[in-house]
């Protein structure tokens, strides 16, 4: 029997959008422009300018479904976007500025982008590919200025706006928004986030047991806005009147720190790599900022190292655990203590709060390992499977995916992982990063993460190399700390402290710098590419 | 077009109920029994137990959508109820013990109740019933005891389970509780709450911006648990692994202070009278508990004046002010200061928190006289309007009821409210309780809340009274503190210090006890008919 509810009230962006209008029309919104000066306004005037996008698309000649690609740094244009397109039924399609252009090709080709708006100095990159796809019309963002060139101004397209903006219906299962992952191997595939997914995700990051983002947050997302939804970050924020900063082009260390410590931010985000480049400047320079009290961030697109939250937790940043990926929205687990487990310090706390945690309510997730669900005893590994409301059941256009779905409807992440009996995962590698040394397997990101913790070592990559006995064997590839020298004898027994012997890496490779994929995950396969002809001759090994 | 996310992922209880079980099966549930001694079990034994009430159900030939009553107190069985039933397909319909047999039989002939669970000392009620209404089978509990008598045991069913119970496939939308309004006019009317929107109003009590509701809070409803789906706190427990007790019949107000400082509640809930009760015991012996900090409360059913908030933050007990019906899930506006609002203090403080606060995420408030929508100025009146997904659209089968929604959509709430221009919602008056003298509305809520801050008054209710002269004139009915006195003419004095003259009641009649509603709502439908004949000749009118 159906229930006497609004049943059809829907879950859908305009709803966020009014509300935030309604009730915090006064709260700021901070982004910094290419020339340093920080631009403030108001949700008030976001909310307008939003719907004056929204009005103006569909004089356009938007039609529902309708793809418009940004090629934008994190600022309020970009919010602006993430907002009037899905609100007169687009699919804001938020495109990696950080690719090859070849693949920028292929995916503003693949989603069949109709339109484009494009930051000014982002306007060669979209020149480099102009012939090679379909975009009908581009409106050019210039911070505030008169646009000139070939394209249309989006100041002068807003100015044009009568305000008399009126939301189509939508059907909270609809599409609003579209990433593509930056998969480390094989195409990009594409991801379309409904209204539906983005509302249940953005209540998730308010939740006092999620990211407990509330209006009284100060949020600033380093993550790109191109990058899973901006972690949906600003349409939680929207949703719940929180105070947004915004660091556009200037999203290096220095400038981050004045804008944490300026805006006193309560809530941040972002790739590891940015937060140890700022972890190094605040050692360097300890008493140059001061920041909120209980600021907090969320670490991810590879998982923080111990040795990070500490170094961050000296300078009062406290680092929250949370796992996703692009097909999740991005947050599917997230790190807590429960309430019966002790209070722990120090050593304890740090080896506690690297694990992934939990999964979020109205998450699911289970770890299966040759076709059977493996013990949640802390031990046995699996392919972690998720699935929930705001989980992709499907890519766009991409068949030969079909694979990453499992015939009962979960999604594969492709991350091995441990699951303990209060149901926290420990991912322990990439199903395709794992090694196999001798039928046993060896984590290469256990083994990276104690070398990190290691004073002399900045970033390590384990990986698996062909061996004529072993099948596998592991080698570490190391960026050390600027002026520290230690030698492979020195880290291999350090590592034996807390490995068996046959887990410690044969050989220690020390380059200036590792390969990153665009969104600053470690790039492995181009790692196994290059070592891939190793010579095990010249190597003593320890076995 | 349609997104590419899980969209059939529903959004029903089996997902709240599993996550539980996975991953805080340690957490406990405690529950006062008959006999004053505490019942303690997990929610491990909790998930058991639904599950094998669910598949019994399923053996006695449940079908979707039947009605499974309760008559029952607040207590882990009742909980069970909260949960087995829906996710069997049934539908929980919570009796309210309070009522009188005949509005029983009315209510249960009407929803057309299959089955029933009854708690051992309600039997006398059912029985006096039993022949007016057609239960095809009763389940008695009798807290952990075995059954005797004429009914099939509830201990006794449950051990026969074999734990082998499988989910039906649920709809988001079917209706999983059902509740009637206890109306204080007209037949009662019945609301079916649906897996979704028990869900998401699940979410929101779970919002740092909510009622912040959070696996390491101690929650104990002393709302029965019949009363609007306990105002949700269950099933937001449950979804977030909160420890949960329960009074059960023992709501006695040095009952209820043993349990929130014995098992240092931090969330509570409840009608203003017995928040009343608890202040004047805490008065009267102030060194008696040591509270939680931090323990918040949410007051609510009717108001609660700013001179208890005041009385109960000398305690410890801080009240969160939230307001909703049985028809709204409940909650629909919470009372929350916004970031850059100053930080009160004293008398400004309470008369901020006093206001209903503005919407909760998803829901929508407007307030609309004489057809338009009032401006948000803080001054104009209209009939509050509210929608959202957790917002009833209907009654079940009251056809003559339909006008409680407006032609677009939206329900009636029946409250008089100012809405001012950040959004923060005023309840003034119900519209059939405003005073009209003379042309000019008088708020009988705010001279109420205005009399209660006086030292010597207990309860106060301000009715209207027909007047030959002004069509309509107030008068006060007041119960005064134990051993106090007060004269009408210093009362009257009291309230020209802040209302005009004309809005001043102009008689204060002295009585016992005033009338309530079932759930300890005043009943001034039933002052108005005891005054309707009112002699003015003999009153010293003001104007």
């Amino acid at each position: 029997m159906k229930s006497t509810m609004m049943n059809d009230f829907a879950l859908v962006l305009p709803v966020l959008l009014e509300r935030t209008a309604k009730l915090f029309s006064k709260v700021e919104i901070v982004s910094r422009r290419p020339d340093r000066s920080l631009h403030r306004y108001t949700y008030g005037d976001f909310y307008r300018r939003a719907r004056a996008l929204a009005e103006q698309l569909q004089r356009m000649g938007i039609q529902p479904g309708d793809r418009v690609a940004t090629l934008m740094r994190n600022h309020y244009a970009h919010l602006e976007a993430y907002f009037g397109i899905p609100c007169c039924g687009g699919i804001v399609h938020t495109l990696n500025c950080r690719l090859h252009p070849d693949e920028l090709v292929f995916i503003m080709k693949h989603a069949q982008d109709r339109f484009l708006i494009v930051d000014q100095d982002l306007v060669p990159l979209y020149e480099g590919i102009r012939q090679k796809v379909n975009i009908s019309r581009v409106l050019l963002f210039s911070y505030g200025e008169s646009a000139c060139g070939d394209y249309d101004g989006y100041e002068e397209l807003l100015a044009g706006a009568s305000g008399g903006f009126e939301y189509r219906k939508i059907d909270e299962d609809d599409a609003a928004a579209m990433a593509y992952t930056s998969g480390t191997t094989g195409n990009p595939k594409g991801v379309l986030y409904s209204h539906r997914s983005i509302v249940l995700h953005s209540m998730t990051i308010g939740l006092t047991d999620g990211l407990s983002l509330s209006q009284s947050d100060v949020v600033m997302p380093l993550q790109p806005m191109f990058h899973a939804n901006g972690w949906g970050y600003p349409h939680a924020a929207v949703m719940l009147g929180a105070k947004l900063v915004f660091p556009g082009p200037h999203v290096d260390a220095d400038s981050i720190i004045e804008l944490l410590a300026g805006e006193q931010v309560t809530l941040s985000g972002g790739v590891p790599t940015v937060w140890t480049n700022i972890a190094e400047k605040l050692e360097a320079e300890p008493q140059r900022a001061k920041f909120a009290s209980g600021l907090r961030i969320v670490c991810a697109g590879s998982a923080p190292s111990e040795a990070l939250m500490r170094r961050l937790a000296v300078h009062g940043i406290h680092t929250l655990h949370a796992w996703g990926m692009t097909e999740t929205s991005p947050f599917a687990t997230i790190n807590r203590r429960k309430s019966y487990m002790p209070v722990l310090r120090g050593q304890e706390a740090y080896a506690f709060n690297c694990r992934h945690g939990y999964a979020f309510p109205l998450i699911e997730v289970r770890a299966v390992s040759e076709g059977a669900e493996i013990p949640w005893d802390g031990k046995s590994m699996g392919e972690l499977e998720v699935r929930g409301p705001w989980i992709a059941g499907d890519y766009y256009k991409c068949p030969d995916q079909a694979g990453r779905w499992t015939e009962d409807g979960w999604f594969r992440t492709g991350d091995v992982v441990t699951v303990d009996g209060e149901g926290y995962v420990w991912i322990t590698d990439r199903v395709k990063d794992l090694v196999k040394s001798g039928g046993e397997w060896i984590s290469s990101v256990d083994v990276e993460n104690a070398l990190v913790a290691h004073p002399s070592v900045r970033e390590a990559a384990v990986i698996a190399v062909p061996h004529p006995r072993w099948v596998e064997r592991p080698i570490a590839v190391l960026v050390l700390q600027q002026g520290a020298a230690v030698s492979p004898q020195l880290l291999q027994n350090f590592l034996r402290e807390r490995f068996s012997k046959w887990q410690v890496p044969d050989a220690f490779i020390f380059v200036d710098e590792l390969p990153h994929t665009s969104v600053g995950k470690l790039l492995k396969s181009e790692l196994r590419r290059r070592y891939r002809d190793w010579n095990w001759s010249k190597t003593e090994q320890a076995l």
